[in-house]
């Protein structure tokens, strides 16, 4: 790939480091320009009319195109890799651990990260508040899936690491700043073992 | 393809819609098991232990082995077809119009509706009922996005229709039973129509 690549990122954002880990697992450079949604930064007039209309982040720009939402960035950077499998059976299934990453993993366990580790759980919405029971049962009820999913297996499709596992690492890995208890999730824990030993992983905060 | 594609789906789901139409716009022929959602029956110890963990339809049956999430089973029958774009950016923006369909339109548009049309409001929990206005304000710029990006263009990705189309036609063409006004989004009701006039089109009740 002879592209410039740029992402428009916060570090500390799972849904940015996905994407920093698909581009450090397959060795492609990228450059990183860094945001503060805490400040507004993506919500700005400029942010939004040359970046993302939708005034998020991450965003993957190829040049002058931009690609939003962290999944899709992941998946144009490792297609034709070894990290997208080739079996059709497969690479659905790939997808959709992908799918229910954004469903049912996320809004849960990294909303909850988000609230308590950044917007403070004294500064939320009392709707907000009321949610916190939901999205934790939901969050563990996700973990759960993952646990029992793991049972037996090395990742999450088929025999490989794959983009699946990537995406899901992000949140679940630091699933503990949201108030989650991995250790009830040893399967899972052992899984973000092997991630953590991939060639040229890099961590969150590095 | 020669499998046996069995759809396990409630017929007025957008999500279950979705593979449906995608079936039929490819000419290819499933079988369809109903269940009632509201009666619990994909909640059942049977349905979880052989067809879905995660308790949820639609599942689309390919033999014995089954794929989860609507998006993802829609990429299953359609891999090879013109519904899927060739080239890698345009691939990867067709996923990414399916990722914040999940992400930041189903969520809002389609639970409206289920909440209106199926839960009743008067059954709803008070977290619930206090997250309707949040979900108000967030389908309508979901489809306020859809909008703006349909100026000037016919479907969601180059020029022609994919799988971005067919799933966020799903839950946009009935937002007015979640209590959105269509005609506030003129662009959108023009693709809306166009997306109808595919030719082997079927609609979401026949």
């Amino acid at each position: 790939m002879s592209d410039r690549l740029i992402l428009h990122e916060q570090t500390e954002s799972g849904n940015c480091y996905k994407i920093r880990l698909t581009a450090a697992l397959l060795g492609t450079p990228i450059e990183l320009r860094e945001y503060d949604i805490t400040k507004g930064e993506t919500r700005t007039p400029e942010f939004m009319a040359n970046v993302n209309a939708n005034g998020r982040i991450p965003v993957l720009q190829i040049d002058d195109r931009f690609i939003t939402e962290s999944n899709a960035a992941c998946y144009y950077l490792a297609e034709g890799s070894g990290l997208v499998p080739s079996d059709r059976f497969d690479h659905a299934d790939m997808l959709r651990w992908m799918f229910w990453e954004q469903y049912s993993h996320e809004p849960n366990i990294a909303t909850l990260r988000f609230w308590i580790g950044w917007v403070g759980v004294d500064n939320l919405t009392q709707a907000q508040r009321l949610q916190m029971p939901v999205k934790r049962e939901a969050g563990d009820a996700a973990l759960k899936l993952m646990d029992e999913h793991l049972a037996g297996r090395e990742w999450l499709v088929g025999n490989a690491v794959s983009l699946a596992d990537i995406c899901l690492f992000a949140y679940t890995h630091v699933a503990d700043g949201g108030g989650f208890d991995l250790s009830r999730y040893p399967n899972v824990v052992a899984w973000i073992d092997r991630v953590r030993t991939q060639p040229n992983f890099v961590s969150i905060d590095g």
